[in-house]
């Protein structure tokens, strides 16, 4: 076994909170596969085409403590996914998002806490907890001053995180993952950019950019996202928040014009639409200290798996119609 | 007028948030003596015989949205000095402290922002929001990782006011203070080592000391911590977060035997008791920012300071017998 294969779970048990997400699903799958016994909760299950039949499927909210508690009964390893809004949400409600996603995290925490969890693996946002940084790529060691009721919510999570594992010894890593893209990303649910604009224009339509495209992420592949929390549950080192990304930058416009290249149109009209307030105009993570501290490297390339995306979305299309 | 004299604010309508409590009836006092119109809103009316009568008292809870409304309608500086918890609180409710301080904050800035407000000088907290830090003196640049729910709290309020600044223009200043101490400060709400040391000590009885007495704190006098108040409303450079302290380590065990050596006692039998999870064990600001950015200096040396509050404990313990 080589040091990139991902590490082996067997027979842990393991409960996502999100698991019907994109990245849930991908994550609970992977985890049965290395062997796992995987419980997953959230609102609403998961596509079946999608979710793994060895996965058990808790239906629950996350505001409802006694469905919670009965999730996490028993559990060793809790990857929390959760969120209820998304980074761009319209209209910021910094008090609702404070209220479901921190608040409902305190008493998730205490929960944990109580049923004696062994880890918590925590999705956090690359994107939008270090807001306008002054230089990239960005380390973990940047300030964060986020403009993003999102981006506040997740890094108040990270810090109630560091405070219950200083009081009560929880064991926690965050993970501050950059964009995610790749098969299983919902077009309706707003969550990336990727998915929005291959749809549109495998379906023929223009291009929506927010801003004048000039916007840079830092795209990363959900194989990578779901590669970097198994490494994440075996890491014992001292580090707890992880930037978690390509490390490389991409603006909107190189992605669209990569995107039309695959679709195989000429170049599509675009649509360029108002920037939004919550956006950074430049995010690029620095991933060297996950790099350095497990066998975590980004390995899907950009058009690759742009390419295997596209290849996913033309085939759930044609099933679809 | 030298740089040194305190800023004057002649008709400037000013509210003070917390008016009640030690920082606040200061504050309050020393902003009429600039000539502001001062307004002070909070859960219990101060000490008449401390709060000047030319202070206008607004009685209210600050989870009570129309009375801070109504607190706020027309005025021009905002100081936000309320807190339901203090940094030591027992039991570490951190879901509490969440819900009052951070989500009250939160409708309070929609309040301020919706009442135009022209600034807010927020009262950080800058012994709990930077945790166990590295090194010492503690640069605001350092991270933050806060072992008191407290601390998260006043952090993630930090957080919100740059989101609003960010979103809506609305202006503010984050002065992260350390350890105040001096006349006016309440034995009975257990906010300051000094002045129950102090109490304890011209009364006769032991010290009580949390831990080995060894833990080290920045001590600031009241005076210095209400002039860097006044400064904070007219700085508008580009800094939002600023340490407020003396820049001093004391130990509480130095501290101890200086309230002997003024209280003129012998060395009296210190009692100590278990140490808090929640107490750093050093905590010195460095105040070299706030030095640069604005006229103020700490100007209240440790000793001299001591010795007026113990000037004025004593005085208080005779008007009240």
């Amino acid at each position: 076994m080589s040091t990139a294969d991902p590490p082996r779970f067997d027979g842990v048990r393991c409960l996502i909170m999100g698991g019907g997400g994109f990245l849930g699903v991908h994550l609970a799958n992977a985890l049965a596969d290395q062997g796992a016994v995987v419980r997953a909760f959230g609102r609403t299950p998961a596509d079946p085409r999608e979710l793994s039949d060895r996965v058990q499927w808790k239906n629950g909210r996350f505001e409802d403590p006694v469905a919670v508690a009965e999730a996490v009964r028993g559990q060793e390893i809790v990857f929390h996914l959760l969120s209820s809004s998304v980074p761009g949400s319209p209209g910021q409600r910094p008090a609702f998002d404070l209220e479901t996603n921190v608040l409902g995290t305190l008493r998730f925490l205490d929960i944990c806490n109580d049923a004696a969890v062994r880890k918590i693996v925590f999705a956090s946002s690359g994107g939008t907890v270090y807001g306008q940084a002054d230089s990239h790529p960005i380390p973990e060691t940047a300030p964060t001053y986020p403009i993003s009721a999102y981006g506040v919510g997740k890094l108040a999570i990270e810090k109630y995180l560091s405070l219950y594992h200083h009081l009560y010894g929880l064991e926690y890593l965050a993970l501050r993952i950059a964009n995610a893209y790749g098969p299983g990303q919902s077009i309706l649910k707003r969550q990336g950019v990727v998915a929005a604009m291959l749809d549109r224009a495998l379906a023929g339509k223009p291009l929506e950019i927010w801003g004048d495209g000039e916007v840079v992420r830092d795209f990363v592949h959900i194989d990578d996202v779901i590669s970097a929390f198994l490494w994440a549950v075996t890491y014992d080192g001292p580090h707890r928040v992880m930037n978690v990304g390509s490390g490389v930058g991409l603006s909107i416009n190189q992605v669209a014009s990569d995107i039309e290249a695959i679709a195989g149109t000429a170049e599509l009209a675009r649509t360029y639409r108002a920037g939004r307030a919550a956006d950074v105009p430049i995010n690029i993570l620095d991933i060297s200290l996950v790099t350095r501290e497990t066998p975590w490297r980004p390995r899907r390339g950009w058009l690759d798996g742009l390419q295997g995306t596209a290849r996913w979305m033309t085939a759930r299309r044609h099933a679809s119609l």
